[in-house]
């Protein structure tokens, strides 16, 4: 117990890795690209994202980090539905005007949507996307991370996936 | 106003997905293969997730899912660091190691370790390395959302990514 003790208070005293040297080793992580849409009483918005994962599949729930600074944090606030478009080989635009300063309109002007359950646009063409329902949030640090419990999925295209490693683009899959 | 609150209620009054139409559909979603470790108190430990992501960079900070009906569950808790080992193509051996039901010893004779700041061990090999103390966590459903600033780095190897996508592995990367 005393071991437990001093451990921690030795660990808690050391400083954080710097910002850019932690964002080198993020870049090692690779990750699936997504475009994160919703829509509702608080506009329509979406943002490109690789920050998701699954949590449980009981019940289905995954997880979207949202910085609060960003400018569509309020439409997803509002709203409290996403829709998470897991992006295919080949829509690298699609990703590059979702992680940019274009004007929302301009954004989904550039691919056909639907909706399902919630609302929220369902991108045609997408690999795979899951239809949800924001069901709690925590906040860390500059973020928040939305917990998204999944109300419908909608299969799309087979092919290879589009991942983000070593900043840059990369296909995967056969 | 109102049409907020019916459009929020119709939404929750639907049934979620089956389970295993999620996890068809997740397989679709690629990650990276990580072996997460622990040290301390608790005794050392180590389990394969791609639940796994970044949070925010203010300060250095991420995030891993895990079961806590998991047998590792314990040893996590109860010391309160991580290190995410990013594993590199080419260990997809120690992921099945560290994914299956082998004894904990026995994984971890498997590959060579060291330590950095928090006493958690750090995989040779490994693509980079994330040394972590657990600074808050959140519960939804099976899983606990652990929240790991990161005290220490570690860049290995160069290389190519390993990637579970589609139920296999795959490398990414150039």
């Amino acid at each position: 117990m005393g071991t437990a003790l001093d451990k921690t208070t030795v660990v808690a005293a050391l400083p954080a890795v710097l910002k850019h040297d932690y964002r080198d080793a993020m870049a090692r992580l690779g990750a699936a690209v997504n475009v994160i849409t919703t829509d509702g009483p608080g506009g329509r918005a979406g943002f490109t994202a690789s920050a998701v994962c699954s949590v449980t599949d009981e019940p289905p729930t995954l997880l979207v980090c949202l910085n609060r600074a960003a400018s569509v944090y309020e439409a997803f606030r509002s709203n409290g539905v996403v829709c998470v478009n897991v992006l295919a080989h080949g829509q690298e635009a699609l990703s590059n005007l979702f992680g940019g300063k274009t004007p929302i309109d301009e954004r989904f002007a550039a691919a056909h949507w639907h909706t399902e359950t919630t609302g929220a646009p369902v991108l045609d063409g997408a690999l795979v996307s899951f239809d949800c329902r924001v069901v709690d949030s925590s906040q860390v640090g500059t973020h928040d991370i939305l917990f998204c419990e999944v109300l419908a999925i909608r299969h799309g295209e087979q092919g290879k996936g589009l991942m983000y490693f070593e900043r840059g683009y990369h296909a995967l899959g056969a």
